[in-house]
């Protein structure tokens, strides 16, 4: 940690300051510079604390070295996280397709779609069971009744399930139908539902939130694993900028940026990133070829019957042709499908 | 509701959608141009259900007429909201200064703080029990103790108290002790949470989330009044942005702009909306010739030595030069301190 | 386009809003709905002016239909534009690679990098000669010196050659020597030098300006197609979001968006998108994955003492290794290299 | 500067870093922290070759310590900069306001226009004789002619007039009329334009970018103070945000930051930045509230007619009425009108 002092700041004001950080016990490494003086910090984790004397007189900024994650970060745990979930591996070198409704409208279409799905090559079925909705008049889900029809669509397919939990009282319920449990973007910062899942233990994606940089998700994944949950899938899935020709801005180039920092895998959910079908192949051979994990796509029989984001879903015809693709490209990356 | 449809739609894609709508019961009104063929809609909330007819062969666009929210807006509800609780009136002709620090830390800093703000001419003590962080390595708040100290201050003092509320399972908990519960920027969307505090029927102030648009946060407001709760006070306390000088950028013009289409009191935040403590007074006096409610910001005895949002915290001293201007500039646009 | 009123417009006001849009010698047809009356407008390019009406009383909004570019959209010319410059095709079946580094910074470096990008297989060369820097004490570049070593790296390689103009003044001079001149991502919307690159007739690669549309850079390259200019490749090089890891945002799904709305050809820039060296090669790789007609990357062969952009520059081994994977990888999207 | 060195770097790589700084004949000044080593660099202006050293092997990140501008900046000047032109001094106690159309549309409208201001209490006229407009097929300007009637405008009331140059060829031109020259947000970084209009020494105003940040913006400015022109104004006119509501986001914060941080004057443009009528007199309130040396806003007298700008225009009526509000609103805040 470097606390750089005001180009005025009196010599008095630079001996509290370091007094003051001697007395949390930290070391203190000045250096009078012409114009500044600058004051190295070395200690252990405690230099938290030092972020709040930003507020001292003659002080400019506080500059933290070290990054603010410990377990999610590359530095502790050096070799990439595998998540082993019924046969499936993620994070491997196999990239992984999930694939499937938006919401579960009802039995007979999961069912249906599930099975397309796995004959295309996906190896997990995504489907909304509870919806967060910007409109309380947008459909909602069909809750413990969805959770259901995914369990059975497991059953008939061998597909796992992945499905959304938004309400920290769901854990439990959620966790004992889904294979893996969402939480969404909007909830990325929701740290009560972050703790559940991560006491629950129970393999989760993390979707980036909109307007989260790469570091706030992954301390949102530190609060998972902090609390003993370390089957965390991250998934980037756009983030909002001032273009409105799609619905969030895909940020592609944090799936390196974030394996690069982090162990954690990390998938690309082109459909919600993009909000428009004819976006969702090239943006998914995209994510592949810059070594994303895999991809969450949605896809939906009827798309414009689909009573959540039917602009953006796949049909199940355009779902299998780009399964074609993506088992192509993979082994330029190293990878198969 | 207006669909538009492409360039080189066919008369039989064009027949299809107008057939579709018909299908819901609504009216079509087709406008043939020389380039492209637009189809007027009118029926009544219904239209939302063409929202999904996006992904239909032929359409380009799909472009709503009416506002997404019924009873957040203006045009049900012309006249202002004004909430009255305890003999304070947000919203009304008096402007109001909620107060205190981000945490609550003791009973004898609370105590001490409520005193001071009183006397300066805060209505309302502020004091973070439960503090959602981005860092879980971060101070996380007292809990039930701290509400119970908020309680004591509020007895003490007469001044209303405003806490925040984080959990779906602490609603009850919480408005037992405020007077006005809080939905943090970071939970404007957790859809759960809205629920349960809208079903409370307790006073709330719902902070604007960082990447959230006017609508949108007007659409969170909607969840609550839908539940049943209509006591709700916005709050804009900055947004995302690439600049990094200031910790979110004010958008202080929303308060016009949310005033002309809500009749819900608004207030600012220009703590957590800037996070330098030198910009606080400036802009809580922006704030108030904006035409803001109001406005709530930290402040602490020695803003160096708190757990929390030390750099953006006012001392109890400035907090009373402030004031001093805030009840200067009030009247300047019809209003009083 | 279409004229919504406000719910509360009287008969008057709709009255009035419709003789204007009649005085223009344009045709109205109003929808008459329960909460509000939409007008359509049908006529001719002159639907520009309506723009301005919006001041009108009762007028809530006014929603253009068509879009606001003619010649650079695809309604105008379905067919993709294919650029042949000196025996190389920009947007045709082959994905063209441009590399050099950011400035020239002298003769032998030049030549140097030159053969060796060559050898490598890329077809154009890039190099500054102008530099458009943020801070006035960065290096500026090495003027028309630059562009002669830059005409003699093209005689002895054979490799077209690409520089920046950023003088109105300079277009003459600069396309006197440059196989193809860039418009910087700052000056994108600098009309001056749009209209005088316009005129010259040149091959022109226009870069997206950092807080720019689609859109707006479609009308960017309308400026100069309007004048003359019909030779334009558009590159997509990043957008300025909130996050700091990256120098800017590549957004990448605007390729496929762009080629979506215009016949131009796109180019990917990953090297100032991302502004690290490690990120370019999974950046060009999906960019070519995403449908991009090619990249253009900065390479020096000691990146840690270039003059300029040292940090997002690929070494020259960096660089033929990623051409070896930009060949396996573009002809599973149907291209070559 | 300091340069913070990866976890896992040698022994052999911190030695390079620093040998490499010895060369620039830059002292240094290591501290080996625990998990990593932080390298301090002392020297003079020489610092910035050090940028370029970010492709060093071992280097994670290279941090300024001092601001990148020199002469713009409060710690080379700390008094505030007053620009005295023909008797009206901008910085000063009194807050300036400019008005006038978005362009000059015709000699009898300017002339209206100017008595009518001038009457209102302003003192300086804006209008437009060089247009920069995002479409090619908006009104452009009329030119030289414009410039005519604003220097008529000029004798004929006293007001100081300032128009925007877009070219460089045309700044002798532009300066031979105009008070004070406009450099406009879309040419912030045109740094040939911005050199000319240093050159000329002639009074300029500097728009921000809109995704320019503070820093941008007075790296700009010192671009013209190092050319010798000292008589700059900046000007805060709304960034690039997500939100659509209003045309920019007006970063209001940015005027009291920018004061402590340059000795400048800032005025405030709440027409651009809004792009609402209906936002431009709360705006400007709360722009003096803020501390701004004073506020250019668009009038004219019919907006539903105006070439240019209609719907952010105030009638001449709203501006008469703003005025007395901004002259009692001035003394609040220790200033003047």
């Amino acid at each position: 940690m470097i606390i750089v002092m005001s180009h005025g700041a009196t010599e008095k004001q630079i001996e509290n300051v370091i007094d003051k950080v001697h007395s949390y016990g930290l070391r203190t490494h000045p250096i009078f510079g012409v114009q500044k003086t600058v004051i190295g910090i070395v200690g252990d984790d405690k230099t938290i604390v030092v972020e709040n004397m930003r507020g001292m007189p003659g002080i400019e900024q506080i500059i933290p070295i070290l990054q603010p994650f410990k377990f999610a970060g590359r530095e502790a745990h050096p070799d990439d996280t595998v998540i082993e979930i019924g046969g499936v591996r993620i994070g491997g070198e196999k990239v992984v397709v999930m694939a499937g409704p938006c919401a579960v409208e009802s039995r007979e279409q999961l069912l249906d779609i599930a099975g397309k799905v796995r004959a295309s090559g996906a190896s997990v079925l995504r489907g909304g069971a509870y919806k967060p909705r910007t409109s309380p008049y947008s459909f909602q889900g069909l809750g413990e009744e969805a959770l259901k029809y995914l369990a059975e669509a497991r059953d008939t397919t061998g597909l796992l399930i992945i499905t959304e939990v938004t309400d920290p009282r769901n854990v439990e319920l959620v966790s004992g139908y889904a294979d893996i449990m969402q939480v969404g973007a909007r909830n990325m910062q929701n740290f009560v539902l972050l703790t559940e899942v991560g006491k629950s233990g129970h393999p989760v994606m993390l979707k980036r939130g909109p307007s989260s940089t790469m570091t706030d998700l992954l301390l949102a994944a530190e609060y998972m694993i902090i609390e003993g949950n370390s089957d965390i899938i991250l998934c980037e899935r756009g983030i909002t900028t001032f273009e409105t020709y799609t619905r969030n801005t895909l940020d592609l180039s944090a799936v390196p940026a974030i394996k690069h920092e982090s162990h954690l895998p990390v998938l690309v959910d082109p459909s919600h990133a993009t909000g428009k079908s004819s976006l969702v192949e090239p943006m998914s051979l995209a994510a592949i070829a810059a070594g994303s994990d895999g991809v969450i796509v949605e896809v939906h029989p009827n798309p414009e019957q689909a009573l959540c984001d039917g602009p953006q879903s796949l049909t199940l015809e355009q779902f299998d042709v780009m399964m074609t693709k993506l088992r192509a490209i993979a082994p330029i990356v190293g990878r198969s499908l």
